[in-house]
């Protein structure tokens, strides 16, 4: 695999729309790594590789720059529906094929993605080691003696391994994560109901979402863009925005347990590795801010001691009664369990949880993101063959508690151990936030400059910020106070506001300095070309947001479409021309900061500053 | 009881400010009233009658205009705590003193409210009759032989026979409606969360609130206004705002189930009566619309076979082991049903909840709010007494559904039936449209004319609305194509924008018909006194509508402040000065439209229409 070719899912479709590389070519590479990697043990099943190189030549007959997975194979868990293919959600006898795609894969086509197989799980879904299948144990590609994680061990060891640039799992208590870690690679586990279920086997349906592995955040966070929305066929589906990836909070602050709350099970390289990753944050400019990591295991606890699992029986109810030996005896044994709980402890367990996620929704209002391990420690697989239960519940320390809470996760490489073991961290943060994670550990993982999966890829250099506005935010033009590091900057911090670029008017207005506290200046449009081209930034933030900023403006400034150098119309402050008499005309500055620099007797300051910022 | 002394709280509080009477007046005509209804099956424990004078004396010390139940006597459900008096929920054994005031009933007194009593009702508010308590069986005031309903029996009783103009209901399954209707007054069932329940003791507590009983839907508006707000006593408490009450939607839709759909169980009258509450819907303007109320039956057969009956059992767990004869016969029956339940019933359950909310939408998205009767008939105490689960499920037939759904609910007297019977409709929402309903209520009921409560009360006129925005909605000033009537008054309809009044700016501006389509104005401020005053109305929207209705806005027209006539400062319509070069100065007409008038040749027209809406 040479290094120079595409591997990521931003490269092979920039390849495609270059036409450097076809979609077909790409499959072709696809099924030879396939056949290269030799595991059987990776898929469940292989789709038709002619079917797949057809569905990737009638490609061009479509717009290459509409679809964001154009050409890109994708590996898909086995309790996910791909048309056409079984559905065995590792479980023979559970064995169906639907007649039609769950809503994800169909939304993955519809972006241009060919589906190429159906991967291997922990049965049902249930574990996190990816050594409960009756298809056999995937190997570990970054070290062969390790498990390779689990539910989704099938999806995570084909992006590891470089079979598939891109991967569906699912995750329920930390099955879209775990194995991310163990892979060294990402994993995104989306906010509850983003993703809808439609055509999911499902392990506890209040609990399951689909998850996506990829070797960058950005590949995740284009596949959760292409997934995400609402879907009548999922009555847990939410309509909720996304958004986009955008710059790093300025103040970042970031959630780390007490001093001695975490828990490695004597893991003295994972705790050191851990420690190392905050230290790679404070170097990135974040604070970290303690929290109180216990009402988050006790969550933990409540989902296994919980009724929960009474979710994973009703899944399987009628197959344990009619063919118990077709059940893998570690998850037979688990989920038998749910069998004997009540309605009572159900609603008790509800109750409590319901007061658990006050606690939790206390504790992210102090920051923009919780860090910590994606999972305490590795095991081999010998090691989980000899102790099924409780080590596997280990690797759920910091993974439990998640989708109880609402959170949203995005688990990242951090290290690779001396031992050769990969250590990752997972941020978290309260549901809808997931942009914001990507935003934040797009910059850590490539901070850290490891290799990607286990073949040694370089990772490319982080793509520039989109500069537009997503799809429910609104974008300002700012041209006085409002502008970074000036007195009111402050307003459109609070409010979210993010900066998408700085950037000119055309050369239609003028300037003036208002007689107001704090300083102002009045831009005024005097017609095409008949003024001066003012400096401004662009900044982006909510509807609701904006509506705030909008009523708080006093007159005599309002809020107007500004006609930028380029051609764009944008949102943007206006003057009264009835308020600029007698006021100095400053247009000849080109600009707000420039004006009040020489007011104060020094160079132009902060462009350099905001430039950096604008930088990915 | 004199017809012109103030009975409502409206006219009690406005008594009090205006100092004809005193709260420590209308605390003792409250005993007194008491003391001669003397029906001792209404309140489980009274307030020490010289505690509650001294506290309504202490008000005069405050601030008579900061309290908005300034000296309001208010009876309390004896399942929310009242410092100081003990909570029975209908059960000796249970009994216990509480140390503090529920939040409801704390927010309440900081109001200004006095606390008089603890009223009775069916125990552990089970019960939609109001017969199943060791207490008593408070008669009936509207007409004897009638149960009360329940489980809120004292508390509608109390309001309906004049002892207190306002009581605190709760509402799990019908509690607070049923009884409304059966006494022939307003039941408010807020949204689930908008009322702390800390404090109350729980019946379930997934689907328990607080309700308010009223003679008026202002009243119960006043009294939600006090207690609303999230709580971090309570973790099913939310954030959400309660808005205002308004003018009713101009092109009102009301979802009516379908043919054939409505179980009256053979009652005509209460057919009937139906019938004519959706004609005066008619004569009031709105428009009808079917809907299928099958999955809303569904809904209410979930809650009575599936599993929240568990939350009961969990309330009362302790009891039933220790001392099972300590409860009533029918509660202990009902109650123990909810040991048998499993866990797995109870995710079944919830699924398929899920699923009907869903579709609960779908329809609620085809209409302002559903009609339904509030119970399908009325039935004696001797009926009940002989068949009591059966006849209590019946009365339930309209409300079982509405808080699984997570619906707000407000039950108003419809008529007065010839056997004097009282018959009462139920207006339904999504959660979170409390003041909707309020909005759409307080005209029906006034268009009935009907005497309040069972003492033959004359309804007072509709208050005016309240022209201003409330705490999260933005003000804007709209000037032409957005008037009322005109080309662009669809774009504030669609995003939920309301009327608030009309009016003219301050003599500073100049209004210009500018070229573009369709036909517009562009309003210019040229100086303090300098132009002339324009008319404008006053809209309010949600800040994220107010942010969207901004960005939509095109040049040169833009948003700024304009100063009115009364010297408000409000958001609205300004243009840029370069746009009106060349174009009509149309200042003289006072306005767009009598302008836009005189173009098309005729009249000024509209304004009758609008001022007609503008009335209460």
């Amino acid at each position: 695999m040479g290094s120079d070719a595409p591997e990521t899912v931003a490269a092979i479709v920039a390849a495609h729309r270059a036409a450097t590389m076809t979609p077909a070519q790409t499959i072709a590479r696809c099924y030879q790594r396939i056949r290269d990697h030799n595991d059987p043990a990776v898929f469940i099943s292989l789709r038709d590789e002619k079917d797949a190189l057809a569905e990737a030549e009638a490609l061009a007959a479509k717009d290459a720059n509409a679809l964001p997975l154009l050409g890109v194979p994708v590996a898909v868990k086995d309790n996910i529906d791909v048309q056409g293919m079984a559905t065995t959600a590792a479980c023979p006898a559970f064995s169906y094929v639907p007649a039609q795609d769950s809503t994800a894969v169909a939304k993955l086509r519809a972006a241009g993605a060919i589906i190429i197989g159906k991967t291997n799980l922990d049965q049902f879904a249930t574990g996190l080691v990816g050594v409960r299948s009756p298809y056999g144990i995937p190997v570990n590609p970054v070290r062969s003696d390790l498990v390779p994680g689990g539910s989704s061990s099938g999806s995570a060891v084909a992006v590891s391994a470089g079979l598939v640039p891109l991967a569906l799992g699912t995750d329920t208590a930390g099955s879209g994560r775990v194995p991310a870690m163990l892979n060294n690679i990402v994993g995104l586990k989306p906010s509850l109901g983003l993703i809808s279920n439609a055509g999911l086997v499902p392990a506890c349906r209040t609990l399951d979402c689909i998850s996506v592995f990829s070797l960058t955040v950005d590949d995740a966070m284009t596949a959760l863009t292409a997934m995400a929305g609402p879907d009548g066929a999922d009555p847990y589906s939410r309509d909720r925005p996304l958004g986009s990836v955008s710059a790093v909070p300025e103040k970042l602050r970031l959630g780390v347990p007490r001093n001695g709350q975490l828990i490695f099970f004597g893991d003295r390289a994972s705790e050191n590795a851990y420690g190392e990753a905050l230290e790679r944050w404070i170097q990135l400019g974040a604070t970290l801010v303690e929290f109180d990591l216990e009402p988050f295991y006790e969550t933990a606890r409540l989902l296994y001691e919980g009724p929960w699992v009474a979710e994973r029986y009703l899944v399987i109810r009628d197959l344990l009664a009619s063919s118990p030996d077709s059940i893998h005896p570690v998850t037979r044994e688990i989920t038998t369990a749910g069998v004997r709980l009540t309605a009572a402890d159900t609603f008790a367990a509800l109750y409590r949880l319901q007061a658990l996620r006050r606690v939790a929704e206390r504790s992210f209002a102090n920051f923009d993101a919780m860090v910590l391990p994606t999972a305490p420690t590795a095991y081999s697989t010998a090691q989980v063959l000899a102790n099924p239960i409780e080590l596997n519940s280990r690797l759920g320390t910091y993974t439990n508690f998640v989708n109880l809470l609402d959170l949203c996760g995005l688990a990242l490489p951090a290290a690779m151990r001396a031992d050769g073991i990969p250590f990752g961290i997972t941020l978290l943060a309260s549901a809808g936030h997931d942009a914001k994670l990507a935003s934040i550990g797009r910059v850590f993982h490539a901070d850290t400059k490891l290799k990607m999966g286990a073949k040694g890829l370089t990772q490319p250099p982080l793509a520039s910020l989109p500069a537009a506005a997503s799809g429910d935010e609104i974008t300002i033009a700012v041209v006085g106070a409002h502008l970074s590091g000036m007195a009111l900057n402050g307003e459109l911090q609070v409010l979210g506001a993010r900066l998408l670029e700085a950037t000119t008017t055309a050369p239609d207005y003028k300037l003036y300095a208002l007689d107001t506290t704090p300083p102002k200046p009045g831009m005024l449009r005097v017609g095409a070309g008949a003024g001066s081209s003012i400096k401004l930034e662009l900044w982006t933030l909510s509807a609701a947001a904006f509506g705030k900023f909008v009523a708080a403006i006093p007159p005599p400034l309002g809020i107007g479409t500004i006609r930028l150098a380029d051609g764009r119309g944008v949102k943007g402050f206006v003057v009264e021309p009835a308020a600029i008499n007698g006021a100095r005309d400053i247009s000849s500055f080109g600009g707000w900061r420039a004006f009040m620099a020489e007011k104060a007797g020094c160079n132009p300051h902060g462009e350099e500053a905001l430039l950096r910022r604008l930088e990915p």
